[in-house]
C-alpha cells in the first residue's frame, strides 16, 4: 500500500486535469534543455584552462627524466602522470599504465583483448560460445554497449545500497560461462552508491568457475564528492591478492570528469601479470599515447593530494545543482507514494524509480516537451528496463536556472504519468 | 658477376685488415648513436611548437560550429580537421573520421572490427581458420606485427620499383583465406618507392576471390616529399569506385610527422558503407577523441594547402639529413658490388640492400659499437628475411654530425662484412 491508495478517485482526476494544464503551459515555452548525460557544465570546465598552457617553449616539453613528451616512446605512459594515479587505485606505480583520453575506450579494448587472445593463455572469448557478463543494474549503458557489441549475453543483477546484489552474483558466477562483471564501485552510475565494504570482499573472494572472470571496476568517480568527508571505498585490489584472486581486478580512471572530457587523460591498473598482457598488446596498437597531454596534466595538478583538492572546485559548482534536483524532488514528489531516489553524496547523477511502468512516459512527456532525458530503460541491459520505472537525471550541464525549469516539469510529468497510470488501474 | 669478383685474395684480405682497424678505432670511442625508427629530429619538433599555444580562454576552444571542445561530443572529430584531412585522402569530407593520436591504432582497431565482427556483415575473421594477409616486403614492421597479433598468416609479397609486385599479389589474391594487404603507397617503408598508376589500377580492379578483401593504405607519408616537385600517387579511391572495389579500399594517415608524433591527429577515411561501420564501432568503443587536439591543429594549419607548406620546413631539415646517408653510402660502397639502395624523393627511411646473408652480422657489429640500428630481418614478415640482405637507415633523428659518424662506421661495417663473406666463400 502506497500514499496513492488512499486518494479518492475523484481527487486524483482533479489533480490530473491540474498537472495537465501546467503541462501544456511549459510546453507552449517551447524550452530547450538537455538533462540527459553526465557532462561538466562550461564553468566547470573553466577550472582547468591554466592546463592548456602548461606545456610550450617557455616552460618546457620535457619529462622529469628528460623525455621530449612530443616525440615517440613510453607506450605506457609518463612516470608523473603513473604516480599521480596510483593513489588513486592504490597499488604500486608499476601496476598503472596512463593512456589516452578515454577509460571507456581502455576498457573496450581490456574486453577486445580477452575476446581476441584470452586472458593470460587462456581461451579466447571468442573461441568459447554463450558467454555471459553480469551487469548490476541500473548501470552505466555504455559498459553494458560493449560487452553487447562482442556478442556476450547480458545478465541482469540487481543493485542493492551497498552495490550489487552479492547472493545474485555469486549464484551466477558458479557458471563458467559467466566471465565477469562490470562495477562502477563509488557513487556509482546512477544511484551514487559506493559499494560497503562486505560488497568488496565478496567480490574479492568471490568462487568464480570460470578462471578467465574479470571485474571492471570503473572508479570513473573516484575523488568525485559532492561533500566532505566523501566516501570511503575498500581497496578491492589488496583484499584480491588477499584471497589470490587479483589476477581478475582491472581498475579504470580518467581525468575526465576532472579536467576536461575527451580531452582528459585515462589510466587503468591490476595484478602484474595482466599489465604486462595489456602492455604486450598494446606494443602492436600503437607507439605511444598522447604524452603532451599527460606533461599538461602532470604539470597542471603536480600531485595526488593536489587533484584531490581541484576536486572540490568541482563539488562547489555542483552542489547546488544536485540541490536544486532533490528539492524539487522532495517538494513535488515526496510522500506521494509514487517515486523514490537517492541522495548522493559523489558523483554525476540522481537515479529515480518511478512507479512500475511509468518510466518511458514520463520520459516521453519530457521529450515532447524540449526537455532531453536519458532515455527510459538506458541503464539496463539492451536498454529494456524490466519494470519500466527507473530514470536517470544528470544535473551537472544545464546551467542552475534551466536545471530549475527542468526539474520542475520533470516531477510535474512524473505525477501527471504516476496518476494517470493509478487511476486507470482503480 | 658483381665488381667483387674481380677483387683477388690478397687484396681482399688486406682491405679487410684494414677495415677492421678502422671498426676497432670506432668501438674504441664509446659511441652512442640511435638510427633505429623513423622519429623526427627535436629541430622538426620546434617547428610547430606554436601549435600548443591556439586553444586557450583567450584564442576560445570552440568549433565554427559553437561546439565545445572541452566537452565530450563528435565522435568522429571536428568539421574543421576533417576538411584539412579530406584533400589529402582525395576523397569526400564525410568519408573522413578523425580519430585521436596514432594511426596505427586505427589500423589496429580497423583489423580488430573485422576480425570480431565481419566486414559489412560477412564472417568474422575470428570465426574463420587459416586466413592470410599479403605483405609487401621490406615493409612496415608494424603493420605485420597487427596482423600477426591477431593470428593470420603473414604472406610476403616481393617489392619492385613500382611497388608490390602485382603478378604476386593477382596470384594470391585468388586464395579467398587471402583477406586484404598491407600498402605505404607514398615514399614506402622503407625503400621510398611510390606506388605507379599501374599498381594502383592493379590493385583496385584486383579480382579477390574474399569478399572481405581489405586494403589498407597507409599513406603515412603522402605530403612528406623531400624535393619539388614530390611524387603524385594516384587516387586509389577513384579507381576503387570506377571497378566496384571501394569497400575494399580503407586509408591511413596522420599528422605525427607533420606536428607531433604521439600528440598529432589520425585519421582514416573509406567509403561510406565501411565509415558507417567504423562510425558505429566507435560509437561503443569512445565517447570521442581529443577534439582540443584537433582545433590546435585545425587552427595551427588553417588548411591542407598550409599544412603541405609547412612540410617544406620539414623538407629543408631533413634533406642534409637524407644528403648524407646517401653521400656516405656513394662515397663508400658504390660500384663495390656489395650494396644497392634507393634515393627517396621523400619520407623517412632510406632501404639498403647488402650482399645476401650480410644484413644481420652488419647490424650486430654497429650495436656492437654502440649505434643502434633498426635489427635486421625487421622489414619483413616474423622479422625474418629470407636473403637477410635489407637494412633501413632512418636519417631524421640523429643531429647530422652523428650521423655522418654513424654512417660512416656504417659502410665500414658492411664493407667489413661483405668482403669477409666474399672472402670465406672464395
Amino acid at each position: 500500500m502506497s500514499a496513492l491508495d488512499f486518494i479518492p478517485r475523484e481527487r486524483l482526476a482533479a489533480r490530473i486535469s491540474e498537472l495537465e494544464r501546467v503541462y501544456e503551459e511549459y510546453k507552449s515555452r517551447g524550452l530547450k534543455l538537455d538533462m540527459s548525460r553526465g557532462k561538466p557544465g562550461p564553468d566547470q570546465l573553466d577550472l582547468t584552462m591554466g592546463l592548456l598552457d602548461q606545456v610550450n617553449l617557455r616552460n618546457g616539453y620535457s619529462t622529469r627524466d628528460g623525455i621530449d613528451t612530443r616525440n615517440y616512446g613510453l607506450v605506457d605512459g609518463i612516470p608523473e602522470m603513473k604516480e599521480i594515479f596510483a593513489p588513486l587505485f592504490e597499488v604500486d606505480v608499476s601496476q598503472v599504465i596512463v593512456g589516452g583520453n578515454s577509460s571507456l575506450n581502455m576498457m573496450f579494448d581490456f574486453i577486445a583483448m580477452v575476446y581476441s587472445r584470452g586472458l593470460l593463455g587462456q581461451k579466447p572469448w571468442a573461441k568459447q560460445e554463450g558467454i555471459k557478463f553480469l551487469c548490476p543494474s541500473p548501470g552505466y549503458d555504455r559498459h553494458f554497449a560493449i560487452t553487447e557489441y562482442f556478442g556476450i549475453e547480458l545478465v541482469t543483477i540487481d543493485m542493492t545500497p551497498e552495490g550489487p546484489d552479492m547472493d545474485q552474483v555469486e549464484r551466477y558466477a558458479a557458471d563458467p560461462l559467466v566471465k565477469g562483471i562490470w562495477c562502477v564501485p563509488m557513487y556509482s552510475n546512477p544511484d551514487g552508491i559506493t559499494y560497503s565494504d562486505q560488497t568488496v570482499r565478496r567480490l574479492a573472494s568471490l568462487k568464480a568457475a570460470a578462471d578467465d572472470f574479470v571485474i571492471m571496476w570503473d572508479n570513473a568517480y573516484g575523488i568525485h564528492h559532492l561533500y566532505e568527508p566523501g566516501d570511503k571505498l575498500l581497496n578491492l585490489y589488496r583484499e584480491a591478492e588477499a584471497n589470490q584472486t587479483e589476477n581478475r581486478v582491472v581498475m579504470f580512471a580518467s581525468t575526465s570528469k576532472i579536467s576536461f572530457p575527451g580531452a582528459g587523460v585515462a589510466a587503468m591498473a591490476a595484478s602484474p601479470a595482466v599489465i604486462a598482457e595489456v602492455r604486450r598488446r598494446m606494443s602492436f596498437q600503437t607507439i605511444c599515447s598522447d604524452k603532451i597531454n599527460m606533461l599538461r596534466h602532470a604539470k597542471f595538478f603536480g600531485s595526488f593530494e593536489n587533484m584531490c583538492n581541484h576536486m572540490k572546485l568541482h563539488a562547489a559548482v555542483l552542489r547546488p545543482k544536485f540541490r536544486v534536483v532533490l528539492d524539487a524532488l522532495e517538494e513535488n514528489l515526496a510522500s506521494k507514494g509514487i517515486a523514490s531516489w537517492n541522495s548522493p553524496r559523489g558523483g554525476y547523477f540522481v537515479g529515480v524509480n518511478l512507479m512500475d511502468g511509468c518510466a518511458g512516459e514520463t520520459i516521453r512527456l519530457l521529450n515532447e516537451a524540449g526537455v532531453v532525458m536519458t532515455p527510459a530503460g538506458a541503464t539496463y541491459p539492451y536498454g529494456k528496463d524490466p519494470r519500466d520505472r527507473n530514470i536517470r537525471i544528470a544535473p551537472t550541464f544545464p546551467p542552475l536556472d534551466e536545471l530549475r525549469t527542468a526539474m520542475q516539469l520533470f516531477c510535474v510529468c512524473a505525477e501527471l504519468v504516476c496518476l494517470k497510470k493509478r487511476l486507470a488501474a482503480m
